[in-house]
C-alpha cells in the first residue's frame, strides 16, 4: 500500500557510515518499519524500533537515537521540517500507491466549479502524483497553481494539519486532494475560498465550508465554556517541530494582563488524562492544533487554540486556525 | 498530606543562581507541584511545570528542562538515583503525614512472629519515620536489621519497586512498611523469607507469602503463553533510569540462539497499546519491572521480564525478580 524506497535507504545509511540505526514509524507504517528492519539487520546495521507511536515530523526521535548510540535515525511517512536534530536523519516520505487522476476524472464536475484559477494542495502520501494532477487539470483545461509554500513544508503544494503556506496562493478556488477532514477544514478556514476535497481512495469529493463552518461552531461552544475560567494551564509540546514556547510565554502574559492565571506547563505528547491532578480551570494547547481541534471530547476541561484565546479575550474577531509557520522559501537559506 | 519544604527548595535554586525551573511531579502531587509553582513564581523565578504523569526518580524531565532554557529541574516526590543529567537536578522527596509508630504497634503481635532478627524496609514516603519505627520495635524488645542498599536507593532501608539491595541482610523476617502489593510482592519473591506488609495509613497488615505466590503462578501462566512466541519485541525505555540496553541486548540475544528472532525496540512510556501495528507474537519488558508485571493484564500478547525469559527458555529454575540494581555503596564514590 506504500512506496519504500529500503535500497534508497540503505544507500543514505552507507553513506553516513551509520552501524545502528533507529527506526521511527507512525502507526499505518509498523509493518513496514518491520520489514526495514529486517532489510537493513540483514545487510550488518543493528536496528532499534522506536516504539511509541509518531503522529508526525513535528516528533522526530533523534534525542532517543543519540541516547542509544545510534549514528541515524530513520523517519518513516513523513517529509523533513527544519529543526536542529541531534543525529543525522533521514525523512522517508511513504507514497500512497493510488492514481489520483482516477479521482479527479470522476470529480470534473464539481471541480469545474472551483473557478477558473484552481488552487492544487494535498498532503505528503500524495506529493508524488502532483505533476499527474495537473497534466490531467491542464489537460481539461483548468488553470492550475501550486504554491510553494514556506520551509515547513518539503514540496510544493504540500500542506500540513498545521501549516497551509502553500495555499496562499492567487486562486478562486482550492482543491485538496487526500484523505480525511482536518487538513481541508483547517485549509478552508484559512484561505477563505471554497475548498473541494477529492479523496483519492475512494474517489468521493465534499465541499468542505459546512464541515468548516461546523467546526467553527464548535470551537465557538469551547471558547464560550472558558470565558469564566479563572487558572489556565498554558502547555507547549517539547517535541521539537510543537515546541512553541515563546508563543505560550506570550499567550500566558495575554491572559495575565486580562485578569485570568496562567501556568506555562509541558508535556511530550499532550493528553488530557495525565493533566486530571491539576486543579486548572482552562486549557490551552500551544502545540499541535490538532491536539485542542480533534480531540477537545476526551478533555473534561474547555480547551482553546492561541487565536481562540484572543477570540475569548476580545483582542479579535474573525475565527482563525491556529497555523505553525515556517519562513519564507527565500529567507531559508540566507 | 505531603511535607514538602518550599523554603528548602527556593533556597537552593538561589543556590543554583536558577532564574528558570522546570517541576516534575508524580499524579499524587499535582497540587503540590501547583503551590510550589505560584511560591516560586512570587519569588521571581520563571516556572514551567511538566504535565506528564511522572512515575519515579527513574523518569527525570532533565532533557526537557534544557530543551526549554530552565537553569534547574524539581522532581517531586522520589529520591535521587545517580545518573548523568542534563541540568542541575533537585530530588524532593515527598514524606507521608502518618504515624507509622500507630501502626506498628496495632500489628506487634504478627510482627513479632517474623522471628529474633527483623529487617525493615519501606518506601521513601516514609523513610523520615524510619528511626521513630527503629526506636519503638527495639523497646519491643525487637533486634530490628536495617540495610543501607546499593547507590540506587538514597536512605538505609529504602526499597523502590525495581530494587530491594537494603533487604539483603542477616534477619529472620522482613517487617514492611508501607502501602500497596508491589513492593512488598516484589521483596517477599526476592528474599525469600516471611514478609510482613504493615500499612501506616489503615493500620492493616498483611503476610505476604500468598500474594507473591498468586503472582508467581500468573507470571508463570505468561510464561507459557509465551512459550510458542516466534518473534520477540524486546523493548527498553528512554527514561534514563530505565534505559536498560545493554540488558535489553542480551535478552535478545539469548532468543536468537535459541531458535528465536528478537528485535530491539525503545519507547519512552511503554504501552501496549501503542505496538498493536507491530508483528511481534511476544515481548519483553527491559525497563521498569513494573511494567510487565502490573500490567499484563492490558496487553494483548504475552509480556515477560528478562528472568523470565531465562525460565521460559530452560536456563534457570526458580522464578527470579527483575531488579534493578545500582552499583554497591562502598564502590559508589570510587
Amino acid at each position: 500500500m506504500h512506496v519504500i524506497d529500503y535500497e534508497g535507504i540503505m544507500k543514505e545509511l552507507r553513506d553516513l557510515g551509520a552501524t545502528r540505526v533507529l527506526i521511527q514509524s507512525p502507526e499505518g507504517l509498523r509493518k513496514e518499519a518491520e520489514a526495514l528492519a529486517d532489510f537493513l539487520e540483514a545487510r550488518g546495521l543493528e536496528v532499534i524500533l522506536q516504539g511509541n507511536v509518531n503522529y508526525g515530523a513535528c516528533d522526530p526521535a533523534d534525542h532517543e537515537a543519540k541516547l542509544l548510540g545510534c549514528d541515524a535515525l530513520v523517519h518513516l511517512g513523513h517529509s523533513k521540517i527544519p529543526m536542529a536534530l541531534e543525529v543525522p536523519t533521514i525523512f522517508v516520505p511513504a507514497f500512497a500507491e493510488v492514481d489520483v487522476v482516477e479521482a479527479l476524472r470522476k470529480n470534473m464536475r464539481d471541480i469545474r466549479k472551483l473557478g477558473e484559477r484552481i488552487g492544487l494542495v494535498t498532503t505528503v502520501q500524495h506529493v508524488n502524483s502532483i505533476e499527474r494532477a495537473i497534466s490531467f487539470l491542464e489537460g481539461e483545461g483548468l488553470r492550475v497553481i501550486v504554491g510553494r509554500g514556506d520551509s515547513r513544508v518539503a514540496w510544493p503544494g504540500q500542506v500540513l494539519g498545521c501549516n497551509f503556506s502553500a495555499a496562499r496562493v492567487d486562486a478562486d478556488g482550492m482543491l485538496f486532494v487526500g484523505s480525511g477532514y482536518f487538513h481541508p477544514v483547517g485549509l478552508a478556514i484559512t484561505v477563505k475560498k471554497p475548498v473541494l476535497a477529492v479523496n483519492p481512495y475512494s474517489g468521493d469529493s465534499f465541499w468542505v465550508s459546512e464541515e468548516a463552518e461546523r467546526l467553527v461552531r464548535r470551537r465557538w461552544a469551547q471558547i464560550a465554556l472558558a470565558m469564566d475560567a479563572r487558572r489556565f494551564g498554558v502547555i507547549t509540546s517539547s517535541k521539537k517541530g510543537q515546541l512553541r514556547l515563546a508563543e505560550a510565554r506570550r499567550v500566558a502574559e495575554l491572559l495575565r494582563k486580562n485578569g485570568r492565571e496562567a501556568k506555562l506547563i509541558v508535556m511530550n505528547t499532550v493528553s488530557y488524562p495525565e493533566l486530571e491532578g491539576f486543579d486548572f480551570d482552562a486549557y490551552v494547547v500551544v502545540a499541535c492544533p490538532r491536539i485542542a481541534i480533534d480531540d477537545a471530547e476526551n478533555w473534561r476541561k474547555p480547551v482553546l487554540t492561541p487565536p481562540e484565546v484572543e477570540l475569548m479575550l476580545g483582542l479579535r474577531d474573525e475565527y482563525g486556525f491556529d497555523e505553525i509557520q515556517g519562513v519564507r522559501r527565500e529567507l531559508q537559506n540566507r
